[in-house]
């Protein structure tokens, strides 16, 4: 019998476990509820992958499986052992005969990205971190310090800005920008025909009534403010833009030519405002590549099947990877 | 029989309440429990200024009572109609003939410094804000978003800045502070004695087991770090000022003489390291006399003496205003 390989994705919204023979041909995919151990608590994310990798296994062998690779969101949660302990008893659980390999989403997603060993990751969405990568592990990080301590540059961030911009404007200690008619409008229920000092009050009580990370759905008003030439929104893209390079910058040493990786929905895109304005800014900074990754199972997979096959040359895991990748 | 007033302060941590005679000679105080109706709600806030009122009254006619002005942190939520009125009713019943002024902490807070009509209030405690005073009432104001959107230079976000500040330490990506030491143990009730990322982490999430104003707490370690010399604490104290007479100058005319009134733990002392700081750049960057403020129910009193007694002479009641605020 064939040997095989398991990759999975621990993220907020769901857990996804791919099943792949060695040579990283997927077998079989399955998912369960989100599994980030620090958002949704280790036992209720644990349960999710011992749901999804049972899933995936369903009609093969357990014990066929070399190598399980498992990239978590919010994997600091597995610092504490009674987590990790759940989390090996999930997998466990499904009679796998290798002990499974907990990454951090962001080494997973490098991984997604490029099969070379060291570089670079940017990741911003809601959040905002950079992670300096050596032999596909995270050595050292910048920010991703949460939204109340850090993450300047992100979709938080944006939107934070964005409300921020607005009230300046109500006080007439800010310039005027259409942000003032879009983001009370996403907050409110009612339109702002009331006196500044109302005004005001009406949207800093509107935000302190939803959870603080809900400001990241703002961050999309900014980029359309920007689109249209807004000149309030161009200079907070600007000043994200600046504030994920210099945290790039914390990370990436001197000289440095590896990849620069760029996940998370601010900066993906090109062609999204601060997508571009990262990639010029890192164009006039930093030498190497830059890069998106593909779908982190990708990665993971990739990963196992380096684990399972350690006798293969890097030319060979290099094809298996961009077969994997679609690259 | 002579007739009286009330002067009142309602904040988060309690609701005080003086009786007066016309020249403002205090007959009775009384106090309940806080008033803070965006803290703790109009219906609880109010149910505590109806006792504090009857309290102070405990003995003399209401009717008596020519006019009562009340300071409320959290004035905005009176915005809503429902919320005054239950205010309007707390006072109406303890048979008050008059109907009460409510007037934000901000006014009441200058008012309590100085009888002169217009200048500037900086406002820097948990939170921080600047208002332009016209009038005895506020004008315009500048920040005093709340913690989460803005109250640059605060005593939260002094305590914030202390945590990012050790965050970069044990990343790397930040200069040695003495801080290192002393947050980690102000947060946590173990040493530190793990691997950076292990460290990091654990600091982000004692962090988020909290409220977030309670990084507030944290602001004298600040101060503490930088009367021992910390570089990295006396740049935080810098920024922090910075930040405040930024703030001032949005609301500060250009040219404009009136009094600067300094108020809340952040800046109210000329000792304390922010408080020296601001005060050295606002003799650098504006014209006018630095005071601070009495006890916020002396503004009170002498605010409702005003409003019985509008014949009065400005000196006669600047005379009464020395005396109730010991100046």
């Amino acid at each position: 019998m064939a040997d095989l390989v398991i990759g999975a994705d621990l993220g907020g919204t769901s857990t996804r476990v791919a099943l792949a023979d060695a040579d990283g041909a997927l077998l079989a995919t399955a998912s369960a509820g989100g599994g980030n151990p620090t958002s949704h608590g280790a036992d209720r994310a644990a349960a999710e992958l011992g749901i999804a990798v049972k899933r995936a296994l369903d009609g093969f062998d357990p014990r066929r499986v070399r190598a399980a690779v498992l990239g978590v969101a919010g994997a600091g949660a597995l610092d504490d052992p009674g987590a990790a302990r759940l989390f090996d008893e999930a997998v466990g659980g499904s009679g796998l005969a290798v002990r499974p390999d907990f990454l951090s989403d962001a080494e997973v997603a490098y991984c997604s990205a490029t099969p070379r060993p060291s570089g670079t990751l940017l990741l911003a969405g809601t959040g905002a971190k950079a992670a300096r990568v050596r032999d596909r592990r995270v050595q050292a990080t910048a920010d991703g310090f949460g939204w109340l301590l850090g993450d300047h540059g992100s979709g938080f961030w944006l939107g934070r800005e964005a409300v921020r911009a607005v009230l300046a404007a109500i006080d007439g200690t800010g310039p005027e920008t259409s942000l003032t008619g879009t983001v009370p409008g996403r907050l409110l229920d009612r339109p702002l025909d009331r006196p500044a000092y109302r005004r005001r009050y009406a949207v800093i009580r509107a935000v302190a009534a939803r959870p603080p990370v809900a400001l990241a759905g703002l961050a999309v008003l900014v980029a359309e403010a920007e689109a249209a030439g807004d000149e309030v929104a161009t200079s907070i893209c600007d000043r994200a833009a600046a504030h994920l390079v210099r945290t790039i910058g914390e990370v990436r040493e001197p000289g440095e030519r590896g990849p620069l990786v760029l996940n998370g929905g601010v900066v993906r895109s090109p062609h999204s405002p601060v997508g571009r304005r990262v990639r010029r800014l890192i164009a006039e900074r930093f030498a190497g590549e830059v890069l998106t990754p593909a779908d982190g199972i990708a990665g993971a997979v990739w990963l196992a099947v380096r684990a399972a096959r350690p006798q293969w040359s890097e030319e060979r895991l290099a094809a298996i990877h961009a077969r994997l990748t679609g690259a």
